[in-house]
This record gives structure tokens, C-alpha cells and sequence, in this order.
């Protein structure tokens, strides 16, 4: 394995699956696109109350930009923070769009074979914590590289910046239960299905 | 009256205040923000089923833009159409952000006295229907003018371009429970607060 790949005592999500971990409050929680231009879609809920959950319209709406990075904060629905940005070798994360699902590949791609995407696979990783599908909002998808045009509001879903080994650390501001996937969509890794790897610490 | 805010048949939301009213499938409803530069956060629940409700990220997503306009579709968490867009007199509107509240005020305006927000009175108006304060997503912020700039990612929120008189007018594709308001935020309005009108056909 060349040398850029090891991680040590890092869990590996294998490519377009997802998981789900507690995480306490103060841990950090490393996220690494070990091989290189892949997206891990990042959804955080409480584990006090899993009604509170991560919501882009709080966090885009306090920090006055589409685009985080280290020292922006992740709010929830009420309006806490859930996590903070430590560290990020990126700087190109997408908080726009939802996790991929049946729907999208049914919508958006002609002429790949259906997959239940991150959305799918986020439900079956929260189920067990009680997050029901619907509720699932949009989430932090780590490094996917989403360019937006100010003049006409388009956008185009290219592949990541992240090189192999590129990560972005968080701290968690409360217990937490985070999902985490490596991407199951075409468009957001060009085409290259990979794994994501992730430490908590 | 100046002739501009006569609107027969047109119910009033007085300003900072929000309101729920049902729409069958194939109706329209026309928001018209008579007085000029005022915003209109817009909620869509299914009738059938509350936790289907409208979804910024599945809308994004699906119009690979994030202004909307005339011919665009709203879509639900589920990738159904709620609402689809017939006409529209002024171009832009937000789909970024949250409504405001209780929290908006007290971590984005340190002059203002608290105010229950879009977010209160959006909360207030569902909760006959069993729609949850905690599920209330991010909204479909009729006139609200937030340009992006898209090198930086930084975005401000500006006074709206609409003009006394200036609608939007949408389908239903299925039945709804509509949230409707007259926004309660300075910065979206200019620090007018205004009315909002509206008719359903």
C-alpha cells in the first residue's frame, strides 16, 4: 500500500457505504479521503434528543458563507453547536445539497444503475439510533467540490480538490451519533468509486 | 390606497407575522408583496403524510441552481414535486437559509430586541396540522435577495429586488399544508417590516 494510504488505527468505510458511531463531546474525529477525490457525506444528531440534528440553513445563515473551513462551527436545528472544524487540508466542502439517493440516480443519472446512495445508506447506519429516513437533511459533504456561479446561481458538481490523504478534523461540541459514508454518486468523485477512513480520538 | 397594493381577494399577513392555510392539488397561490422589499418564508408539508415536506438540498440538487424561477419545481424530502413555479416577477429568492429566530436575533443582532422570527411564527401556524418546531426545514424565502459570491463563498443578505405589487405564483402538485410569513428579520427587508399578500385559486 503506498504510503499516502496508511492510516493507522483508522476505520475504513469500503466505497459507496456508510456507518454510523458515537462520538462524545470533545472528541476530535478525523475524516481522510485516503485515496483521493472522494466525498464523505457527514450528518451529526444529538444523542440527548435525536430531533436536534445538523441544519445548513442555521449554519450557512451564522457563518455568512457557503463554503467552511477551519474555525467554522456546524449548528443544529436549535441552533447549537454540534462541531467544529479544527483542521482541513481542503478547503472545498459542499453543506447545498442532500445526500444521494434512489430518487437522484433516478432523476440526475440516465444511464447508471439505480443505488440506494448516501441517503440509503445513511438511513440503514442511523436506523438503529432511532433517525428515521425523512429526516435525514442535508449534510456536510466533506470535501465535494460544488462551484457556484454568483451571477446565475448554477452550479456544477466537479470532482474533489482533496488529494490522497487530505483530511478535515472536527471536535464534537456535544454527544453526538454521526453518520459518515464514502459517496455512492458519480459526479461527486469523477466517476471513481473509493473508500473514506475516518479516526475518532 | 395606492393602486399598486389593491389586490382583490388578496388575504394580508401583517408584518412579522406568519400564517397556514391548506392547498389542493392543481391550485395556485400567488404571493405578492404589495408594499415593496419584503421577504416571505415558504413552508410545504403533505397533507397526506407531515414528514414529507419541501426540501432545499432535493430542490438544489435537482435544478443544479440556486436561484429559482419561472418553470422551476420544489421538491419534498421524498424527490416528489410539491410546487412548480408559474409565473415570477422578480428572479430571485433564497432557498440557503433557515427562517429566522429566536436565536437568528440573538447571534446576528446584537441591537435588536429578540423576536420569535419566521421560525416562531412558521412553528406556530403548523403546529394544528402536528408539524414539529424541530422538523421545520430550511424555508423557500420568497423575494429574499442573498447573492453569493462565488469565488469566496461569501454571501450578504440585501434588500429584496421586488417592487410594490411584485408576485410569485405557484402550482400545488399535490395537497399541502402551506406556512406563510411576512418576514420578521431587519436584514432581509431592509429594516422595513412590511406585509405580505396572497390568493389561492
Amino acid at each position: 500500500m503506498h504510503h499516502d494510504h496508511e492510516h493507522p488505527h483508522a476505520d475504513i468505510i469500503p466505497p459507496r457505504s456508510g456507518t454510523a458511531f458515537e462520538l462524545r463531546a470533545g472528541d476530535t474525529m478525523t475524516v481522510i479521503d485516503a485515496e483521493g477525490g472522494q466525498v464523505a457525506d457527514l450528518l451529526a444528531v444529538s444523542k440527548a434528543d435525536i430531533r436536534e440534528m445538523l441544519s445548513s440553513g442555521r449554519t450557512l445563515d451564522y457563518a455568512e458563507r457557503i463554503y467552511l473551513t477551519t474555525g467554522d462551527k456546524l449548528y443544529s436545528n436549535r441552533s447549537n453547536v454540534m462541531l467544529e472544524i479544527l483542521e482541513d487540508d481542503v478547503g472545498r466542502h459542499d453543506f447545498l445539497l442532500t445526500p444521494c439517493s434512489e430518487a437522484t440516480f433516478r432523476l440526475c443519472y440516465d444511464n447508471e444503475p439505480p443505488h440506494q446512495g448516501c441517503h440509503g445508506n445513511l438511513a440503514a447506519a442511523l436506523k438503529p439510533y432511532g433517525v428515521a429516513e425523512d429526516a435525514i437533511p442535508v449534510a456536510f459533504n466533506c470535501f465535494m467540490n460544488v462551484p457556484v456561479d454568483g451571477e446565475t446561481g448554477k452550479f456544477r458538481v466537479l470532482p474533489p480538490l482533496s488529494k490522497s490523504g487530505d483530511r478535515i478534523v472536527f471536535r464534537a461540541a456535544m454527544d453526538l451519533i454521526i453518520g459518515l459514508t464514502a459517496c455512492s454518486a458519480p459526479a461527486s468523485n469523477g466517476g471513481t468509486f473509493k473508500s473514506i477512513q475516518y479516526k475518532v480520538n
